[in-house]
This record gives C-alpha cells, structure tokens and sequence, in this order.
C-alpha cells in the first residue's frame, strides 16, 4: 500500500495529507442550519452536517492531494450517526481517488488488535465471504502493548494490501513524559522507533514498508535522528499550522530522494475559511478555502525541500 | 463513579467484572442460524448473533457480578451493526443495574481525547443540549501521549461522575517489550503508575479515586509494587482464567480492606458452555454456564482472599 501511496504523491507532486477533523465550530451555518432542520438539532443534525461539510472539502482538493486522514474520534463523539458519517466519508474518498489513513490509533492485546485490524483495515470473515466493517488503506496504531498488539496489524497489511502508522514521538506538549524518558541513555521514541523499522522489514512494498512512524512537526530535532533510525518507514507528521509546525521544520522528515515523510494540516485547512489569511472566503466558502490552504502549504513544504542543501 | 462501582462489589460481594467480547466461534448454532436466517449472514446477522448472545448472558449473571465489561474492538469489527450492538449492550447493561466498564482504550492529543471522553463517557452539546453518543460509566485509557492526552477523560470524569482505567501494565506477552524498560533505574509501568496515582488525586471519590489503572494478572509481583504505588487506584485486573492468572495470583493487587481490585473474565465466563469443566451446559446453554462459572470465579478469589495473612 506505501507504493500505492508514493505513486499518488508523486503524481499530485504534494506530501500532505488533509486532516478530515469535523467540529461543528468548524462549518459554516448555512449548512448546519439546513442540516438541523432536516435530521433536527442533534446527533443526526450533526453528522449530516459533517458529511455535508466533509463533501464540499474532498471535492475541492481530491485532485490536488493525495491522501485525507479522518480522525475517528470526531465521529465517535457523535455516537452511531457520527461512525455512519465517518465509514460514508471514507468510502467516499476512496472513490475519489484518495489514500485513506484511519487515524484510529488502536492497539491492543494480540486477538483484539486483530480485531481491530480487520475492522478498519482487513475483513471479517462470516461463512464464507469476508464483510469490511470500514474500509481504510492505512491505520494508525499506539504501540504502548508491544510486538503482539502490532503484529495482527502487520498481518493485515500483508494480506490485504494495507499499511499502518505506529505512535512514535507525538506532537503534543506532553508527549515527552513518557516518551522522552531516558532508557540506557536513550529515549523511548528511540527505541519504538527502532522497533518500527524492525517491524517495518516484514511488510515492505518497494524502497518502503507499509509500517510507518508518527512522529510531530512539533519536534524537528527528534524526527532528523528518528528519520535515520528508521530508513524504510514512512513518516506520518502531525503538528503542521495550527499546532505551530512550519514548512523549514519539516525538512528532516524527509529522505534525500524526496520521499519519506507525508504532513497532515487538519484545521489549517478544514477550517481555512474562518482564518485572516483566507478572508475572501470567509461567507462560507469552505471548499475553496480548503483548496487555497491546500496549495499554500504544498508551495511552503516545497520551498523548505527546495532550500535545504 | 468508583463509589458506586465499590458499592456494587460489595452488595454482590464479587470483584469480578465479566468481559463480553463476542465472537462467533463463542455462540452456539441456534442462535447464530436464526440471526442469520432473519438478517442475512452478513454484518447484520453476526451483530444481531453478538446481541442475542450478549443478552442471555446478562439476564443470568446480573444479580451475581457488580459490573460488565465489552472489548468495543469485538463489535466494531462488524463495523456498523457491530457498533449499534455495543451501544444496545451498554445501554442494557446499565438498565439490568450493572457498571459498564468500557474497554476502548482510546488516547490521543488533548482535544481529540476531549472528543473520545465525550464519546463514551460524557456527551456533547449540540444548541442547547448534550447528547451521549455510548454512555458507558467507566472507559479505558492508553497513557502514552501523556498528562494531556489523559486530562481530558479526568475532566469529564468530574463533571460528568464517571471514571476510567489507565493501561499501567497491560497481560500480554510482550507488554515487556516497552512497559519493562528501566528507566533510572525502575520500570517504565512504575513511571506511569505514579501519574495515574498523581492523576487521580484531581478525581477523588470517597477513599479510592475514579482514576484506576490497568494491571495484567499474569504479572502478579508487579502488582504487588503497583497496588503500593497507586494506593488510592482500583485496579482492573485482565487475565485471570484463559490467559493464565489464578485466584492466588491476585491477592496482591488487593487493598487491606478486602478492596482495591476488581479482576476481569471473558471468555472463561462467556464461553464456559464450550469448556469440558462445564459439559453439563455444552448442548448451547451459554447464560447457565456463564452463571456456574462466575460463581466459581467468586469462589476461587474469596478463598484466596481467606486464605491469604
């Protein structure tokens, strides 16, 4: 799946994944208010409201991107009518063209990871067909429970074509309290990090494994050593706009062909309308705010590559 | 929330929480063929199958245990109607009385962990109200993004009287692989046993916190140094019967008090009317076998609580 990944990014020449993180913050009135009249003012009226939402940002940047990552837990938070948006959106993207990355983060003990893995990834067999609960090309996976929460994930990719990103260092402000803590002199993202390569070595497709890393914007410094650490995962990096991330801290991120690392704006994007940089747009014009962000940011990564030495 | 989930064990006289983790080689043939027969043998029929199996189960134990607790990674493999399932069985749970123990083990940077807190154990507010999307009275949390990925849950667990089990030392394999690293000299599951005690300091409930901690029955040495570390944290104990814990392994994990601890079965109990210890149930009386088994689960950790100084 990573190659099939590649290939879309060479092709749209843009590493960056759109962040498909619904708030109802988020979306103009003029579709909430449609949305709530007709499902009503509730968790029906609003996860129209995200599918509405969702739809009008896919169809102004599935050309120009080569990947979407919805976070499940936006829809989650709207119970079943939220997961019906969330598994409608997936699908819809697909159909568009787009690379899915489930932004899920599961893990578990080994039969439940499996569980898991084929609810977002693979399939479950029943008699003897095999029925997709929702349908992603990539998942992401907390790696806290060790090899035999991730394995059943590997597993998965292998046989259905599929890839994951593994948790390594996030972006968050506390990421550090555990994972920046020192074992034999080294921090533990060191050493998840290395786990993911070796992990990475059983499901490789091309120059790249499907077992790829996360690792923050926030945190250049550790994404140059973890980029050496781990020469055949791609790396998965949040922490780009709104979490401060800028285009000249992601350089590291790359390898020196170029590939290596794929950066996701959620609400600098998705949200692009209600920002002072887009004001023409700002009566609502989702999709093509999210379309000039899009481009903003792909010539700002682009400069930063074409920069360093 | 730990106030009444220590009121409950007390009253059923049983720290014992009965895991529902559905699968389909656990039912037997006549409730499968009608569930097919009646929705297909699809997502539909399985989710149907997990609901039916679930319900005989809970109308046999719920006056014997104080609380349930459904693995979502079962139900959300059916994706949809596997989901609408997990939802009829937390909400049916809570009707028969019993705390509903939700095993997500979600985490993920702050105002996504807002998003999963929300989800499951609070609501969110859409115009004037607030919605519920899984009611659940207890979810579990992974810790490895840290203070900001677990405050959230903390905070909803205030306002909203709820309470969540941190993963500390999870009953795996490899748990090791990470949660054993030194670090200054002492494991990292210490490390994070002393935040959730730190954690749970913001949430207390009477002698005991609504912040508890996730600790393997398979590691019951480590649970004699986490039951010291985290005084005011109940634990859950995972792993008692089919992954190899006995009640004499579970004594440490037990306060002074006889409290403390609360210990998990799945498939021991949901599956008993497959096991040759329970053949008298093995024509397909699964709500019967899982009431006999529970019973002797009861049994084993009060003697072993008896016969401990």
């Amino acid at each position: 799946m990573v190659s099939k990944l590649i290939d879309k990014i060479q092709k749209t020449n843009a590493p960056i994944v759109v962040g498909l993180d619904p708030k109802l913050d988020f979306i103009p009135d003029r579709i909430k208010d449609k949305c709530f009249e007709e499902k009503g003012k509730n968790l029906e009226g609003a996860a129209e409201a995200f599918w509405q939402y969702n739809k009008e940002i896919v169809d102004n940047i599935y050309d120009i991107v080569p990947a979407v990552k919805p976070q499940i837990a936006m829809y989650e938070e709207l119970g079943i009518p939220g997961l019906i948006t969330y598994k409608k959106t997936v699908d819809y993207c697909k159909e568009k063209g787009l690379v899915v990355i489930a932004d899920v983060k599961r893990g578990d003990i080994g039969s439940t990871s499996l569980s898991y893995a084929q609810a977002h990834l693979g399939g479950v067999k029943i008699g003897d067909s095999t029925f997709s609960g929702f349908d992603a090309d990539f998942a992401t996976v907390n790696p806290y429970l060790g090899t035999d929460g991730v394995k059943p994930f590997i597993d998965v990719c292998n046989t259905a074509d599929k890839g994951i990103f593994v948790l390594v260092k996030t972006s968050n402000p506390s990421s550090g309290e555990f994972q920046d803590r020192l074992i034999d002199g080294r921090p533990l993202y060191e050493i998840v990090g290395e786990q993911v390569e070796k992990w990475g070595l059983e499901s490789m497709d091309g120059a790249y494994s499907n077992v790829g890393a996360v690792v923050g914007a926030t945190y250049p410094e550790m994404g140059k050593i973890l980029r050496e650490i781990m020469p055949h995962a791609y790396i998965l990096v949040p922490g780009y706009g709104a979490q401060g991330g800028k285009g000249k801290d992601l350089v590291h991120f790359f390898n020196k062909d170029g590939l290596g690392a794929i950066v996701n704006s959620s609400r600098g994007i998705i949200a692009a309308w209600k920002s002072d940089s887009y004001k023409e747009f700002s009566d609502g014009r989702v999709g093509e705010a999210a379309r000039a962000a899009a481009l903003d940011m792909k010539k700002d990564i682009e400069e930063a590559l074409q920069r360093r030495v």
